[in-house]
């Protein structure tokens, strides 16, 4: 590893001490982040969820509300993130096609954006990752083995870093 | 999907509305439950994860102590989760031996204990998540491409539904 | 006021100073509280809120789930409550019927239980509450004038000091 | 109702889910948000309360202050609100003359103010609320069917939406 | 240092990880404890205090009032603190004789009891600072030299370490 | 007392109720708060966390980041604070030479940024009093007696008021 590299570790100090990084010369600016996470479980799962889904009582609903809301607490859970008014914050979910006939996959993907001195990845990460955690909660009954999978960043925009996107999988 | 299944979502009262489940009438017993997460990453950023454990200021350490904190605020983020007393929580860090040259895994393990009326699952399945999140947030500087994989059960005993142990993977 | 009734202000020490009462030496035991609130509208807001619930994305399923998520915060919110694990949390909401044709009248109800020290009123009222301001918040872009009416305890159950049920109004 | 209507549902997307609106577009502009709560009790209590006043241990003084640390807290209460800075919160209460004799009346009145992209109708709102909720916690031992009584916004200013002031009652 | 006294960091597994102890094993017993931190102050400063004190509006009760609720936030603050339910909290202030004629020495105490199976110091010393943070954070304005002094741990007893008293200063 | 004394309590409205005071006519502008803690403890126990220190599992680290968690928890703990965001907070520990052979003194030291129309003083402190209290709850077992002393500022710039070093001791 380069020197280079552990500079890049910015929640240290020179002296390795962790520390909440000073942002206070960043301008303000809009950024935005999305990110997602897959929640593998058995096929029968998927049909209970979605049996729901159409009566009152709806577990997507539940879980897309708990990233919400868990998404406002981002800085509270995550040691050295910055506390920052978020102006925006959505979730979605759909369920993809899977070639397992067994397995069944659920993808949660949420949006968060600021206009701010510091980026919302970790907002937009906690959001769905609590909402699969919302998943498994609800649906640990009867499925136990579900798992959350590939929990990560899609796309970033905003400040000096600039755009990222992730790759295809 | 049988109609058994539908009663087995706990967290919905028979009108199909979410609440918090009636435990009242459960005992009070000893209740372990085992979490863990996968994070992937460039093997350069476990380089660099590593370099810093040598030195004060370390990546891990931050994160685990970030998971031991989380499984305090579980019911805070899951909805329909009930607040209790934790009488254990840890959590270990290792990293995995992987064939894939370019690549690293660090697996995040949480144990988490409690002597009441429900169990702790949603706990160390929460303070798993929370660390692997705190992993992200201090190495995204340099690999944004990191993924969170496989956050899962491992093991629960204690209570009316017995023991539960994950099948190898 | 008899001097009688100065002493039954628990929250208050002999001096004077709020203090959280000592319950050390309750017995453990079975309680459980009601308690229902009314939010009154225009007529208007409530179809609006009627064709939302049968789309996806229901105004009362979010208001109750915030019930359910503050009933586990009360402690935090109301000074001098003591922090004490849950058994139960639940809401329902049901439209009442009313005479002024202008008007509507929201429903909703929550119910806790606990085994523990002291009783659950107050987080039965902070759930109804919670919940009936998340109905404003989700309808007052068109119906600022709403009123959230006659918050109260129902009933109370369990404890030394027995059972409470509010009388019909 | 007017598909207009449904539409003013701000908190829901085209598809129904519910999300924390994107304000990132949004001025920032200076907002003030009035709210008040009624809490009705026996005369007795009432006089009780005033009795505590003159002592040291003001249960006015503990619900003033709760009502300002809740509305620090609306965001993590009310799932769709933004968590903003604010920039003032103080409450006041006074007794309202009423004709009953054997009841009293307590107004408590919120004032809160934000330099922000969103109002803050409902910090002032939860304030009211949860000092409500203290005034009760403190008086419940002898005044069980003290209700609280139309919590209501009375003034906002700032913001797109404009001024709005609560007809008299 | 001997060994014994490394294993005595009980929050330390023997690999060094920090960790929430486990005390599923102890017995519930009644535990508590007492801490007192001292505020030292221009004697201007008290003298404006306790011209407060006799308004309404009372520093004081404002720092005891903030104290007793930071007690019920201990766990989410001190990162190896288990979430307990507590009994009883009470803050008590109480101006000191000391000779500096500039000075004045304000005393704040705190006494928790807790039927558990971790004791409750950390309780009582994070009442008695958040207390006393409180009251320098109403006077800085005119008195930003105040400092806090020698917050301790005055008593504990209960639980398998029995009774500590500290030694008088 | 002067009456100018008086009206500095800000945090007091006219009629003597606390008040979160209106910061809303305030400019925004870079503000930074040092604070620093003392933490005197038997040598024995310095040479115990110094022991630790030169393993993994660091009570510093974990202080330090206790302290770093707590300042974006100041608005929910010190009643009158207002919520707003950071730009940074790091916080540093170091042992002092002190004169007494038994004896031994850790100084921590925090240091807070914003760009906000109120000042960051109260997040520095209460940043150093919980990493003081953090070390404390790892010390206990061995140490009961340790002392948290001296909690006080030492710099404050930006603002109004203009910038305040404390005195040397």
């Amino acid at each position: 590893m380069t020197s280079d590299n552990v500079n890049r570790f910015t929640h240290f100090d020179p002296d390795g001490r962790p520390h909440m990084v000073d942002v206070s010369d960043k301008p303000f600016s809009a950024r935005t982040a999305v990110a997602e996470v897959l929640v593998r479980m058995h096929r029968e799962t998927r049909r209970a969820v979605e049996a729901r889904a159409v009566a009152k009582g709806d577990v997507l609903g539940v879980a897309e509300l708990a990233g919400i809301m868990a998404a406002k607490r981002t800085a509270e859970l995550i040691p050295l993130c910055h506390p920052i008014p978020l102006s925006k914050v959505s979730l979605e979910s759909e369920w993809l096609d899977i070639e397992d006939p067994d397995g069944a996959c659920l993808r949660i993907c949420a949006t968060v954006k600021t206009t701010h001195q510091t980026g919302v990845e970790m907002e937009a990460l906690t959001a769905v990752s609590v909402a699969a955690l919302t998943v498994y909660d609800m649906c640990k009954a009867f499925d136990k083995a579900m798992a959350i999978q590939s929990t990560r960043l899609l796309h970033k925009s905003g400040g000096r870093s600039g755009t990222y996107d992730a790759s295809a999988t």
